[in-house]
């Protein structure tokens, strides 16, 4: 059987952001464990002109509840963008996760075709589903999260592939 | 129609090798641009413990290279690992795009539940062709195209997210 679209999407979403979890509170613990503040690893950025982790985290969590909610079609919950701890991200993965998991395999499923417009300013971009999942929402998707994990990484923290794949 | 195996992995792979090939010609006309020796962007590293740019893409092109045969049935092409400029890299690109080509949608079609055995050393993992896919290809296959990317950043050469998604 082919792959669904409720496949390809919300059980990895899911299962990503579950990875992600693991991964910041290996970050919060080393924070601790080293006596360093965590804001630091929080507001940590690869380039100058390269958002901090906060933000990698933030943009993670929108592509998904964005794609659950288009390929639905249904409206995208607005989250505040307002996380500076930890725990707060940790919150907001939750929340995320919490979302992807309201929406059924019956609302995505058959989402292939259906016109996705995303708007970037003054700027749109035009989708059927399968290729915004496909091409968009899954590049994008790890994009952040690699980021995220590459930060850390760079910073210290002791995380190897396997925390970002899972087991 | 749900996504073939064939959709939801060769185009996709071939469309992201080409990314990072137009990436690296950045990276090299940076490097010429600057008078920077390229070997050094070539051997840059996030951490001193993870692997410098050349290996990442050559596990990049491992990954896709694997996962088009595995899925196929056929032998796994071997490449020797031993770029070490950018053209190199540029011909490891190239000649895993032409493997992925040479794959059809016939081969790969219907191995969602094929049996795929990797050996990391002494350890198996197994899975079914999907879940391969899905859970273990993309993440992994994205992971190192996104710390090539990151590694870039960090070291200076201008580009950005559009770059790694493709337009």
């Amino acid at each position: 059987m082919p792959i669904t679209m409720y496949q390809a999407s919300i059980p990895s979403f899911v299962r990503m952001l579950g990875n992600l979890s693991a991964i910041l509170d290996k970050a919060a613990a080393h924070a601790e464990a080293k006596k360093i503040d965590p804001a630091i690893f929080v507001n940590a950025r690869l380039a100058p002109d390269m958002y901090p982790l906060s933000r990698q985290i933030q943009i993670a969590t929108d592509i998904v509840k964005g794609c659950a909610a288009r390929l639905a079609g249904i409206d995208v919950p607005s989250y505040a963008d307002t996380e500076t701890t930890f725990a707060e991200l940790q919150a907001r993965i939750a929340k995320t996760v919490t979302f992807l998991q309201s929406v059924s395999a019956a609302q995505i499923d058959g989402s292939e075709e259906r016109k996705i417009t995303l708007k970037f300013g003054s700027r749109e971009a035009n989708f059927l589903g399968q290729a915004y999942l496909l091409d968009f929402v899954f590049p994008n998707f790890h994009f952040h999260l690699t980021t995220t994990y590459a930060i850390l990484r760079h910073n210290g923290v002791e995380i190897g592939k396997m925390d970002y794949i899972g087991s």
